[in-house]
């Protein structure tokens, strides 16, 4: 881009930093941010492009912004701005973040590392001994409609995983509502190449994932246990949930095919019932009554949420984007509640 | 294609014709027919494009074949061919053939109209009273590896459904075995968008289901009966089996995962043994340890198994290409069957 | 989407209302109107989905808006509205706007009727004796980096082909400044499928079109004479242009490669320079020095360009999203300039 | 797989070694050598892989052959193969295949390493000093439709490049009629992502080039010394090509869209003519009247070529599959030529 000059930034405004401005979940939030009426974007870190601009990482931001990438010290980085969008990896993230949370900075965390409520299932699942424990236990889950009170009054908001997010939604509900069984969970996750992140693999090369869809981590993926625990926050019980990922040949979207078996016989109309009502005032949440594909929540912040009854089972059906609702979109959204905006702004 | 002669066709080989020759399934046999050592494409037909070359159909097969595009009665078209691929929509399959079983000729038929047993199921899944009841029930089931001896005395063979063929070969040892709840089936599936004709409607249309997985027929879809039927003559009793289609951007291929709950506790080893003695000494299947892509088998008549237990679950996951062992590969196989060719010729 | 009451629509705000709002620049114009802060939406039409939900025939769009597909006399509308995009095909729009050009409303013409200057060459293009013959020749052509005051004044504008823009945006300053020869002009451009319209055709099926490239029209496209129109604008000259549309698998985006002759020897820097001058005060032309991909621009209203010498030509290199910059996009930006608004707003 | 054995192979077969058999070129080739009837696969290597089987490389090949991936001296592979494949990088192919030809095996070498007449020119392209200069200008240019005879006394046969032979095809027939103007050639070619071989890079990561078509290299790559080689050849004059490579996101194919300056003026007849002749008794070159699309191709060893005349140029539009004629089925072409065979032998 030659010679373009673009606008003063108001000073008036929120100020993010986004910390790991490299990767697709950053980029995503970096447009929703330089979209937002309230937030100025003051900074973007990285440690391997410093000094680099930032839309030469990203092509599409040329012309939104000027920024240069910084490769600076957490510390600082919390006087600059009111709020971080943290996107480092996990276990980096936790190493990086108590600098941080330790001036008065707002911190919305993408990484894994503040998901779970103990260091003992972060030792099991993630194979790391965890650097900040004590905080574990503490932290806000960012899933603002089930925990808008928590993550209004946190510091630190661990937002949730695509894949976690596109399951507890539908299935929240259901469990409040006490009327599924806990021990019989399945979750069929089918998710788009984005949500492998940026880093090429030979898995994620084009002409290997192309054409192709398949599972990968069955049983052990990572946002398995944060599934059971939300659901053992509502119900006090340990459930079983078998969760299979599935990469599938598009950039973006997750689709969640959830069988669950109900405690009683209901009809798809109780089904829907339960869920309208609970999710009634929520303007990110839409119950439909036809089977939604991934492309109409592409984009946006939405997440849809079906159901069919089959035989003695629940089919519950939910479509998000992993980018959007699954990341970038849930942060600004946690933002928005974080500093008392109305929880729409700059998402529709 | 300009002036090109093409070589004279002997005339000892097998004369195959292939009824209803433009769509997906028609072009895919016609290609590995053409293949075929053993045989000799002596015609096609269309109803709408009589006289039409068929390479100007299909563009893919200019240079192949000089054959025209006929609209002839289907008896005639016995006495020219020693086999017919019937490749006609349902409902129109079963008013046609039973002309054709008049004469000598085999038939293959792509169609659902000959899988089901009886009338009454034909009539509650497909709407439509059959036409030709007397011989439901009495016809072969076209997967060789679990009916080879049925079809090999056939003159008609019912071709199986792609998603079928995809559930039934997993599952069969375990059925067979007795060591899964019959009760308790959930196959979830994913297919590529060529599974739906090669008729454009809004669905199909590129910028509707590209970048996009979507639901479709949840419950609902007409293989299902198919799948019960088959488990249903292993066991002598009805199985449940809540199946749910996925439609995937991509061309070809189909992923079953397939969720089992079994009678006793089982390890993957012991899964695995099952299924490897089981398959042994059949050619298609593989039986894989890693977990397979639909990518592994495209354009190839390979099923690929793998197994994982889950909690208290097995999960068969299951690949092959829709249009290769779910259909026209499959049809070949049979073809070889019915024939006494070996059942690998003109599929490797 | 269930019982779910929208906020009450601001009624001091421009009545926008779409014409035809069934097909994927409608969309893509309806989710860019409801963003724009300046805008109400107070009616869609549709001849054939009279009274469906306008979501239930876009289910993105559930949440979004309440109303109800209209079919309405023309004249009606304008009533209602203070600006209508229409998006009707072409020649039935040249059918219906006159009469809302007949109230005071103003209009932004997505289809291809007012875009010549002249019935003669309509009709060889278009196969189709013009309608409204007499207000060719005096309508606004809706690019506004080449023709905003003519905009500005309008009542009506003819939002420039997809194709169109990216040839001629990238061509412009190089013409306006006589540098490259009339004569020897090709363009060989790449397009999105969601170019061709939603309505589903065999050369559109996904089977069909995915994992394939595809030429088509080649030599009779009907933007070919935009283009030469334009040029012939600048030079009083009439250029020859060749130009090659092919069809590439991917929902959006246009990629435009073009071949120029300069009069006399020009580097890289010479043509830049041409570039960035002509383009420094334009908020959606990003001239670059890199080789930009269709990506780079989808979802905004952003052409990128870029230039390259290779032996004696000039190639220039353009991308744009075909249904934001490419057609929504330019016509909100036409309807900011022609309502005195920031050209950017609601497109950033 | 588990235990399955092979059949014994036939040692009267031609032996054939894959010398660099992990990617994608080189997989394509085993396909074909597999299902080759004179031919006996007896030894692919790796440096890297040493001693895993080929078939964990290629889950594909799972079932097709036992194999291990062996790392050995060049030399010894000549003694145990009659022909040897050569799918080493450039630049590491001409280090090692001297060692090879010392013995008495043929060599089809993928690289370009073997592929322009002299050093100078392979110095100002690869940035590379040849280190088999002496080689270079005696060894044969694997197009079998224009160097039949040279290639059937090689020993050595470099497989030309994928680009190079979409536009060389196509080009020949008119370079040799002597009727376009040599310093006007414009080859505007678009490639599915597998030419750009398999190792992970972030061009070739799905979510980068999905969805998304780029130009690359534009007017330096190394596939253009290649084609302006051949036509030097036939016209004993230097042309002036310009070349624009475009990755496209499809997994394979090559669309080429070629502008010729006519000497005189010619119509779409008359160039059709040229070509029908030229290529009367070509297996696998076809001239079609329509405008063929990189699907019509796929999977097979065919070349479409078809022309338009629009205004002064002719515009050559030709399709092959990158990894089939453009490399894997070339050379098995080629082997055919060498040893004698019938020229379709396993690629029909």
């Amino acid at each position: 881009m030659h010679n373009r000059g673009l606008l003063e930034i108001e000073t008036t405004m929120i100020k993010v930093a986004v910390l790991g401005a490299t990767g697709y979940t950053a980029l995503e939030a970096i447009k929703l941010l330089l979209r937002h009426p309230e937030v100025t974007l003051v900074a973007a870190t990285s440690r391997q492009k410093e000094n680099t601009p930032l839309s030469s990482v990203h092509p599409s931001l040329v012309g939104r912004t000027d920024l240069l990438l910084e490769n600076v010290a957490a510390e600082s980085l919390g006087e600059r701005a009111d709020c971080i969008f943290g996107c480092l990896p996990h276990c980096a993230s936790a190493e990086i973040l108590p600098r941080l949370l330790a001036t008065d900075t707002k911190v919305i965390d993408f990484s894994a590392d503040y998901r779970l409520d103990d260091a003992e299932t972060y030792q099991e699942w993630y194979d790391h001994d965890h650097p900040d424990k004590e905080r574990l236990g503490s932290t806000a889950y960012g899933i603002p409609e089930l925990f808008r009170d928590e993550i209004a009054k946190a510091q630190l908001v661990a937002n949730p995983g695509c894949y976690a997010s596109s399951a507890i939604l539908p299935i929240a509900p259901l469990i409040k509502a006490n009327c599924v069984e806990l021990d019989d969970i399945i979750v069929d996750s089918k998710s788009g190449v984005s949500g492998a992140g940026r880093n090429p693999k030979l898995m994620t090369h084009f002409p290997e994932c192309n054409e192709s869809i398949v599972p990968y981590n069955v049983g052990r993926h990572r946002h398995t246990p944060e599934i059971e625990q939300i659901i053992n926050r509502f119900t006090h019980s340990r459930p079983r949930v078998i969760f299979t990922p599935q990469l599938t040949p598009m950039d973006r979207g997750i689709l969640s095919t959830i069988y669950l078996r109900p405690k009683q016989s209901m009809s798809e109309a109780d089904v829907l019932s339960i869920l309208d009502t609970f999710y009634k005032e929520e303007p990110f949440i839409r119950i439909v009554d036809h089977l939604p594909g991934t492309k109409d929540t592409a984009g946006s912040n939405f997440c849809d949420i079906t159901v069919r009854v089959v035989g003695d089972r629940i089919l519950l059906i939910s479509c998000l984007d992993n980018l959007v609702k699954g990341a970038a979109g849930a942060a600004v959204q946690n933002f928005n509640v974080l500093f008392g905006l109305p929880e729409t702004m700059g998402l529709l």
